[in-house]
């Protein structure tokens, strides 16, 4: 009759809170252990944490190259109901992203060429457009965008061990997670530490892709370029619909996000700054292309169909090298390269809200630096939106696809825009052409985003384009926040200068006992005027207290009060509205002294009557009064 | 591809938590709407508020009488798996389990003579065992056994309407939970309030298991006292074992939980207070012995059997009324009528936590009575834990019914034992009677204790062995951690007096602006040499902050302090170690005063740094400064 597993579902809970509650008591031992010594600020600016860009490349490009090991594949995914037929359709849909991928790449570069020292869509916007709009649906779509970036390349990554392992497929979700915790304390642990480490992966990913190419070159030279699966090419598949085919090249485009990674991370680059970013655009532009082109076309020529249980890439390099040694490095490159992928978009996220912050369109929270110089509450919040996707889809990296693409070419097209207006207006040599290359990715991306919204709406893009207007108007909200608070706050330094005035000074006791006579010691050593106040719930306990406070020597006044709700909270608001009428002149202010229990082990809280901090939280949020703690460090 | 039921799920729980938080933010007038206006500490012992012994009757009984609903089943299902031939046993079991609930009465009443103003199985052992133990075994059996009655009569109140309404059948758990917040909410309303609106329900409930056990006799009158449908009486069943029969004994022992109330509540009754508290006993008893008898005689001649999705009272009516008015009557009155029987237990949980929490050996914090007079900790602690036990056994009786019992007759069985003890030591008018009562009782349930102990074992009787000594246990660290601190701040008023001794009083300011204006006087109010301190990231912002204090005329000294981390802690906490070196009077201590604004609305907080509260937990708990919050209210 018991559920036996429930059980053990339960306990696991509790010592999972645990755990967590323990972080969190012990919180810097805990970080110091997990998290690495702390950094200065100026650690920052060194030259040594500085790139080489053959290094910065695949740093700076996991998030761009990765998405080839789900791109192709999320295109072919929607043509999946029409069969084999259907299958040659790889090609010319690859081979629009690949062109779509060299306009934004060119457009990137006018970007990096109008602003050396980098910038990403919501700087250009913001430099561009005197309305904040066009800069926060940029800044917006990004982080959106940053956020199903970590999910879908999480997924995929949990998906492509799968193919190789179908045992874990059931926990695919909660192996997601825990990977997205990894990338939490990493990225904690700071950028630049973790960037040089994370180069190497990425080449053998690389290499790994080419390593299929020329092998799938080699079996078409030995076996044919038409071999027995391949199928047909060109024949018009039935029930082909251009809505189908215009939404398999939305998927299909969710391989190009990431392009914005290495025009917003010009300042992490060597000098030549500039010059060595266009290179790392080059030649990312180059090598992606290849693989995309390479892959689609050996797809094709294996005749590769979509499955549920095994990816395509796992599925081609099977048929190349079988289930050996090669097989499991192209697997786990995989994987970790789509891990890496997330982590950069880690830096991107938290650089990119930090920026906004500043700005005042977000929380200030996310400006904080943590001790190893990453904004932790960034890494923080993009970690669990990132989390809770992925909980919600299942690590289906297929399910996520429609929300995604969608903001990040939002981003591209407000980015070309401002290029645009930036031309007209600075001109410069050759700005025709340039303007010219930023008016056509304009377009381009701008169509685009259109497609992508209109053929992926009801799988998912409307979640998308409901968040993005209830962003930009938190943002905007936020900004006049911060602005009307500025502005109550502003005062003029010559004219108004601090007045110390009157003080009416309240010592909250309990009894007689030592943390009472702590208090009242500083409550006197402020001011011998001070009386004190005792709430009893009772006549008994009051004529108690008075005969103690006799005893006592008096040490100062005593007030009793009588507590009829037995709450603390309401004789001592009446006492204080008293007080204040009675003590009528604008200049005096009232001030309540209580002492609070520190106790030695965090449970024995669970142990001591918080009205202490109750207390005080009431009378802040109610009345204006100053509030003093003395705290009684409990020996035991 | 979308989970679009995931999504209305996170929806839902985003909405719940959104209405969660509104009630604690905006708590007060939440409260007020809810849960009533407050009631006053004198109105706890108002005449008015006492009951007349007919209306405690069913308030009182609605634990123990309710139980009829589900006892006699618990017991049958035990017997299940040996078919119809085992029917007949139904009225053996009954009748052993009625002797005992005559045995248990007569031995309660005892305890009422003995402590004519009444108390538990807690306030009996405590007075006659020197050590805690036997007063602790008897209080937390009791407290984790109330959880158990609360879990188990929503369950079944569940069930019972579940079985008129399939269709519920599936949010089974979901509903008895919502049943659990209603009750928490009509708890922390008070408790005498909702007692008279409630003995109604109890009188239809009683009336209607009257009704069907006449209404059976009727029928037997007619139809014959064997019908088609009765098994045959007396013959052994195939695979019975002794086991099995003190199985279903121990489960059927289920129906005899709740005798405890009436003996705990003796001061709710209207003067003379023992004589109608006995009276409620006897009476109680009657109708209990004669519902249980009538009832399980009629099952067993209509042959009914156990049936997953429909309880044996459900069947037994419609087999009388058909699906009429009068069956809904009955399962109504069902359902309402083991919903009073959890609510009683609230009442019953949260004073006896306040009487253990009164002697120390439970945290302070359940002795707090709320607005309403009702304890509000005990019922919050109830209600979650309940609501829990609800979740992991999915609001199914049968699965709760091992776990169920024990902790009652453990009860019964110290009670028992100290009432004993108690005739020996104080003897009286016959006592030698009162003793064989209660010595016989208290063998009677120390058997039954093991036997359900025993035969309930594995099916989750384990997990109340288990939380048992943990619960006591903790009692014990409780009151040891509570002696320890009266000890350590114990002072002889005579001797230790306050003594005003030196301050250094320092200012935290982060600019120049009106909330450090603010800050600023009030220092200076209290002490003329206070000394600002500001902590900045980099030399910019400290050499600007330099020149605004200039500008303001430099009010008092101010002391900038780089912070190469980022963080103020760091070098604000090497600032005070500094100057405990220095100042280094055993008498002098450190003052730090800080601002802290004070939001409009809550969601404001999320824009404000919320340093100045990491700030002062951090220096409350790790140094010994006292800190001051100036709040500055913000207008916008």
């Amino acid at each position: 009759m018991i559920h036996h597993t429930r059980i053990i579902e339960v306990v696991l809970v509790v010592i999972a809170l645990f755990v967590m509650w323990y972080a969190v008591v012990n919180f810097s031992t805990f970080k110091r252990v997990v998290i690495g010594r702390p950094m200065r600020s100026r650690e920052l600016h060194e030259q040594h944490n500085k790139l080489f860009w053959l290094i910065a490349l695949p740093i700076l490009s996991a998030d761009l190259y990765s998405s080839v090991a789900y791109g192709p594949e999320a295109g072919l995914t929607e043509l999946a109901s029409l069969g084999k037929s259907a299958l040659w359709l790889v090609i010319p849909i690859t081979a629009a992203s690949v062109i779509l991928l060299f306009i934004l790449i060119l457009s990137y570069i006018m970007g990096i060429i109008a602003y050396p020292s980098g910038g990403g869509a919501y700087s250009i916007a913001k430099d561009n457009f005197k309305k904040p709009w066009a800069s926060l649906v940029a800044s917006s779509s990004l982080l959106v965008d940053y956020i199903l970036t970590v999910a879908v390349s999480v997924s995929a990554g949990i998906q492509a061990v799968a193919s190789a392992y179908p045992v874990i497929k059931p926990y695919s979700a909660s192996l997601a997670i825990c990977c997205v915790l990894l990338l939490v304390i990493v990225n904690l642990r700071g950028v630049a530490e973790s960037a040089t480490i994370f180069a190497w992966p990425t080449f053998v990913f690389m290499g790994s892709m080419i390593t299929i190419i020329i092998a799938g070159f080699f079996n078409e030279f030995a076996h044919g370029f038409v071999q027995p699966e391949t199928p047909s090419f060109g024949t018009i598949p039935g029930g082909i619909t251009i809505l189908l085919i215009l939404k398999a090249f939305s998927s299909a485009c969710s391989a190009l996000t990431g392009i914005e990674t290495i025009s917003n991370a010009v300042p992490i680059f060597r000098e030549p700054q500039q010059r060595s970013a266009i290179k790392t655009y080059i030649a990312l532009g180059t090598v992606t292309a290849v693989t995309l082109l390479g892959y689609a076309y050996h797809l094709y020529v294996q005749g590769i169909e979509v499955r549920e249980d095994e990816t395509m890439l796992s599925q081609l390099a099977e048929q190349y090298f079988g289930h050996g040694i090669v097989y499991q490095i192209i697997i786990w490159s995989t994987f970790i390269v789509l891990i890496l992928a997330a982590n950069s978009t880690f830096t991107g996220f938290s650089q990119l809200s930090a920026i906004v912050a500043q700005d005042s369109f977000l929380p200030r929270a996310f400006t904080n630096r943590g001790d190893r110089l990453g904004y932790s509450n960034g890494i923080m919040f993009l970690a669990g939106a990132a989390a809770l996707l992925i909980a919600i889809f299942h690590a289906q990296t297929n399910s996520l696809i429609p929300l995604y693409a969608i903001g990040v070419f939002l981003s591209f097209t407000i980015a070309q825009a401002g290029l645009c207006k930036r031309w007209m207006k600075v001109k410069g040599s050759m700005w025709k052409v340039k303007l010219a290359i930023n008016l056509f990715g304009f377009i381009v991306t701008a169509v685009v985003t259109a497609v992508v919204a209109f053929t992926k709406f009801l799988e998912g893009a409307w979640i998308v384009l409901v968040i993005l207007p209830l962003l930009i108007s938190f943002s905007i909200m936020v900004k006049r926040h911060y602005d009307k608070i500025a502005a109550e706050l502003r005062i003029d330094p010559k004219e108004t200068r601090p007045q110390p005035h009157d003080l009416v000074t309240i010592v909250l006791v309990s009894g007689v006992h030592r943390a009472v006579l702590h208090t009242v010691s500083f409550a006197q050593s402020l001011d011998s005027r001070a009386v004190a106040v005792y709430v009893g719930f009772d006549d008994e306990s009051i004529d108690k207290m008075k005969l103690k406070w006799e005893e006592w020597g008096e040490p100062c006044k005593l007030v009793t009060l009588r507590g009829e709700f037995r709450s603390i909270l309401a004789p001592l608001s009446r006492f204080i509205d008293r007080l204040e009428i009675n003590e009528c002149q604008s200049s005096s202010s009232i001030h309540i002294i209580m002492p609070q229990f520190v106790t030695k082990k965090w449970w024995h809280n669970l142990l001591h009557n918080q009205s202490a901090l109750l207390i005080r939280a009431w009378f802040l949020r109610n009345k204006d009064v100053v509030i003093t703690t003395v705290p009684y460090h409990l020996q035991k």
